[in-house]
């Protein structure tokens, strides 16, 4: 039974992703279909790339990933489909599998070639449902396009390091459904970069000095009323392992989240500076 | 083949509900998973209730339930999963529970174990998926946890009434989709308390001496325009059994709500006063 | 397996999608589910009938296609059940139907009667729910409702055209995702009646003297850089077969899209003017 996932930009109100699920159940009656998410804001390939990195891992081994974001088939974005850490993706070759792929290399790409027998303005519908499909019924990437090396690689605004290696300086990348705020700087990074130094967050005029392991870390539960710790803000390593500036059971529609509140949005910087301490000298690399 | 629902807080952008399903098809290839919604206030365990109170019942019994609201794990919110009318439910023990089963008692409760070994902040993903396909696979509630006599109890407001029994006081619990106002005044306390008086509903400045049951029972069908009745306000008990103040045909987006159209809010007051006639002394109780 | 989708206007956070889902799981424990739209503006069946139009028609024969919208049983609202084009509708006899079907007639249409077992307030769950799973079972109509010949015919506006063949007025029908708008003027009218003759699109103050048939045709691929096109306006047929036009790579929550930059909102009307050629005359109709 195949399982295929949706990540678009088409919304739930339009026909477009009632219409692609149709078409696969046209093709393959017993498919699993699941939304991965049909509100990235349109065209952003960040949004994207951010959502399904963090989703397809919990899919089963050869789950296929259909990407519907900036679809539109033109002479710089041809259409691809990968096999990447054991997952199928099929997508346009706009860079958004580089930021899903950038700790893994592809095992294997193929530019997709069966448009030559279809004249589409809606290509997942007619072309990517149609590769979907085909992989779905054990078919191979070989049939449905022609291998290829290389692929568009852009990539997310990198985290930067000073060369005495004690500031990181990372961006927003990401504000969630609870307003919290997503930088790029991984648990992986902060490690590697801070050993066991003291650090400093600042986000803003915001200065942090701990990074929890979970959200109601900031509540000291034999206080009287515990509630009086909502709205509390504080750093976080994320369950996607992101550093990530949070508030405390937080509401953007009522009292606001991170990004309201705090000021910070899409793109803007998060600096770490970690403080050298004696001992650090003798740390080994 | 296991039938798994989703309540949470969510929202349909994030990667939160797409992993959860993976993580679910990983376990259980062949399991149907519902999205109840995704969209409950963040942290609203009232909202919550409501809403899966009066879904869970048209499920199969046997159907698993798993609620994300609020559900980290901490000292004073443990995880629970529960037997309730036939019904299995995974969720934190921050009270939800208790309005959701707040006319029938749970079967069996227990507290989840399996946390003993994951280490977690993202429960339902790690935690609430293993047990809901534990559970779909046939397993016993006594493994994933050690049974437990009591949860914890977190009313609604419940309506109040006088000590003569003539008027009812209750609260807006819930606004729904079409702007329309759900009060926790159920048709059977109406029954109890008012048997066949006539009465009178005050919300805010508005009055009804009628309780429909179809929202078009405000239209003439003799009339030579029906659309004259759209924007008309009512009194209904809806089809989760609640009174509640409606516009008939509204669109929150458009011409309004009752919410807006009455300005009724959340918590905000509605009450009916009973008249007693004269024969009504003599109505056995 | 039966294959049943649902179009509404209940939203996705009350529920109402759930609690149907779970009672055609009740029934017919391996339906596949999916959901077309919830998102329908409240009572809107002009909306209504242009996603499902578009949407249906990628579904295998013989799906089973609910409709929630202005569902309410009345004297003026009877419930039907039909085949149409090989697919089966369940709706309310509401007009939603004849804005469908405008171009095949159904086969077959039937009056709901197992209402007279059925008192309810939420006739989706009760009434459509039990037909919808009885044609899925491989039931007949006939045995749900007693045949009727007509059904109630509303028509969304029509695009006019002048007796000189040399005017088309068309209004807008929808404004999707990416507020690109989307009239009610189809490519087989544009062929019809345009035939090969040049022409002007007049939407407010803007002007369009071709129709794309991709949104990138707009792009110079051999430029500098081509984000510079984004934003460009321009007229296309879209995947729907409909004049639209649209925004390049437009975002509603940003830049905007054709829908606010240009003005154009439902029922706006947009004209196209042919220029008739000397050879015109002589052209075969």
């Amino acid at each position: 039974m195949a399982l295929i996932t949706l990540t678009t930009d088409f919304g739930t109100k339009d026909h477009f992703a009632g219409a692609v699920k149709g078409a696969i159940y046209n093709e393959l009656p017993d498919a699993n279909i699941v939304d991965i998410t049909h509100q990235i804001s349109p065209f952003n390939i960040t949004e994207t790339a951010y959502i399904l990195k963090n989703a397809y891992k919990s899919f089963p081994k050869g789950t296929i990933h259909i990407i519907g974001v900036d679809s539109e088939l033109s002479a710089t974005n041809k259409h691809i489909a990968l096999l990447l850490d054991e997952h199928y993706f099929i997508c346009p070759d706009n860079g958004v599998i580089s930021m899903i792929a950038s700790e893994i290399n592809p095992t294997k790409i193929v530019e997709i070639t069966i448009h030559d027998r279809i004249e589409s303005s809606f290509p997942l519908l007619d072309v990517f449902v149609q590769a979907a499909c085909f992989l779905g019924r054990g078919g191979s990437l070989d049939v449905i396009g022609k291998e290829i090396q290389s692929y568009k690689k852009t990539f997310e605004i990198q985290p930067k390091v000073n060369q005495e290696k004690s500031i990181i300086i990372g961006n927003v990348i990401y504000i969630d459904n609870y307003g919290n705020v997503i930088t790029n700087i991984s648990k992986k990074v902060f490690n590697e970069i801070g050993k066991t130094r003291d650090f400093v967050i600042k986000a803003r005029r915001y200065t942090f000095t701990k990074i929890m392991n979970r959200y109601n870390d900031v509540v000291d539960f034999d206080a009287d009323d515990v509630r009086q710790f909502d709205g509390y803000k504080l750093a976080i390593f994320n369950s996607a392992n992101f550093l990530e500036i949070a508030i405390y059971r937080s509401n953007l529609k009522t009292v606001g989240g991170a990004s309201t509140l705090l000021g910070l949005d899409y793109r803007d910087t998060i600096s770490i500076e970690f403080i050298t301490k004696e001992k650090a000298s003798f740390v080994p690399v």
